[in-house]
């Protein structure tokens, strides 16, 4: 415990992250001051809306500066405590950047039982991207028993939450997925009722398909192409969840508009955004509700965790060449 | 009383519509059977939809077939009536096609007072376009006092009513026009707080000047680069409400999809599309409301009246070119 490893943004990336786009860098394990606490990392979070907080210009969130530790979310224990209200060898959850270390004055920061569930599922589940996947799908895609549900990114962390939701409330879930691996794991393993392979399948073909009804609502992780060719197939009065399109955050041309997006004209159909931190008063509510599914074996999740903080670029890059299952993770 | 002048479908448009893609035919006066009318149409509605109509394969109606008479609006007096519910003398709207005389069952006809307005004024803001700009407005825009609202096609028959419906319900209302006449109209004449002349002014800077609060409701009408750009302005938990997209239907090339459509998601935003016809059941209660804003001097009309149906192919032209201010129709 005497350095402290520490991934800092170097430059703004141009097309896909790499490794030169961040500075790996050795300093001393910083003092939490009065009323702050030192956490240790144990995992840090894989997120697709990191590419989105290295540009320049302020999003949802301000962009993440130049020579500033990379902003991730992360699971670690107290390991000395200056605040009254968070005590050593507690659990907690928090955005702790992408470093061995952190001091925290317990802003945005969560308190979590490991006897409840393993640590990285903190991260995932019933962390960020269950929440969304909760929030998104159910306060703003508003599925009905007997629907048909549609979510790209199927086997990723948020996707996989949402088509199990989605089951759960009664309705036909269909996901989109890279590779016949993803595929099988979402209808084998977490019971849904057919799922699309984007890289072998004719995606509008198999829409027609499995969704013969048209699709009511579509949880969109991904916009470009997939996005594209759902619209072709709504039912009316659809609604669209846009939550993400990691498809388009590499980009070094324009972001793909939705060319058939006259289609929301003909079926009267919505398209919304979300972004989870809107929700935040009711994490409670959703761990709670999530958390008894798990224990039932409603709910089934999955975490794919890579090993040693010094891999944090090229896991990185995992996430955006879609190499993960489930919820990707950095053991650090 | 001896020829019915009708305009048929001849061949299905590439691009922009021309006069070759019709057929003007001669052909008798039809005799209306039994529970049959006969109308001869005074007035015909030229509407942007109309170019949809035109194109293969099914939107929210079936296309015209080719050698149909061409679909549009129309208001005329019952010169004969085989029908207990129509009488010889009544004013009538409905689908009565690009022809001088048509044969109804009644089916989709609505009975009209010419005392109350002009009789252009049903084909324009007591019509479909004011039923569209009054639904899609305040049941999918859902406008809220002191809302920013902008609407493309600002002098045309729908973004005309959309605006001053705003401003009755206490919004700001930014418009957005070809060229300083129709600007000057909306403004000067309708009482919009502004308007932004896209053809001669960087729309961008425009809409940052005159909604520095961001846009709350954006009524498109146009789609494609305005709406584009509109998309980067909006205020958090913006409603767009997708009416048309004149700018694409003449289009060889795909539709020009909204690039900046993630500001959805930053913005948790929605995109909504409409067809008026879903309110079918409520255009009275509209006709009532609008009625008497209309009698108040509280909303103005303007319709643009063109002559002699032998002109309809290049009437139909002016209003892919913007050239109409108020609602195009052409008297027979």
């Amino acid at each position: 415990m005497s350095t402290n490893r520490q991934f800092k943004l170097k430059q703004r990336p141009v097309g896909m992250v790499k490794r030169e786009d961040f500075e790996f860098v050795c300093g001393p394990v910083p003092e939490p001051g009065d009323g702050e606490f030192l956490v240790r990392n144990a995992y840090i979070s894989l997120d697709p809306a990191m590419r989105g907080w290295m540009n320049e210009g302020k999003s949802y969130v301000p962009p993440v500066g130049i020579g500033e530790v990379m902003r991730a979310g992360a699971v670690g224990k107290i390991v000395r405590s200056n605040h009254p209200k968070f005590a050593v060898g507690e659990h907690v959850v928090g955005l702790f950047g992408v470093q061995d270390y952190a001091v925290s004055n317990g802003k945005g920061v969560t308190k979590i039982d490991p006897k409840l569930a393993p640590l990285p599922v903190y991260l995932g589940t019933l962390g960020m991207p269950g929440m969304t996947a909760y929030f998104g799908l159910l306060e703003v895609g508003k599925p009905k028993a007997g629907d048909t549900v549609v979510v790209s990114g199927a086997a990723g962390a948020v996707g996989q939450v949402v088509g199990q939701i989605a089951k759960i409330k009664g309705c036909r879930v269909v996901g989109i997925a890279g590779g016949a691996e993803k595929c099988r794991y979402v209808v084998d393993e977490l019971g849904f009722d057919a799922c699309i392979d984007y890289k072998n399948e004719d995606v509008r073909k198999a829409l027609k398909q499995h969704c013969p009804q048209g699709v009511n609502v579509y949880f969109d992780n991904v916009g470009g192409d997939i996005l594209d060719t759902v619209l072709t197939q709504l039912a009316m009065r659809a609604r669209i969840v846009i939550c993400g399109a990691i498809s388009q955050y590499n980009n070094t041309a324009p972001v793909k508009g939705p060319s058939n997006y006259l289609s929301l004209l003909v079926n009267r159909a919505s398209m919304t955004g979300m972004v989870v931190f809107d929700w935040a008063d009711r994490y409670g509510e959703a761990v709670r509700e999530m958390g008894g599914w798990l224990a039932a074996g409603r709910l089934k999740t999955r975490e794919d965790i890579a090993e040693g903080l010094e891999n944090f670029p090229e896991t990185l890059l995992r996430l955006f060449k879609g190499d993960n299952i489930g919820k990707l993770v950095l053991k650090v």
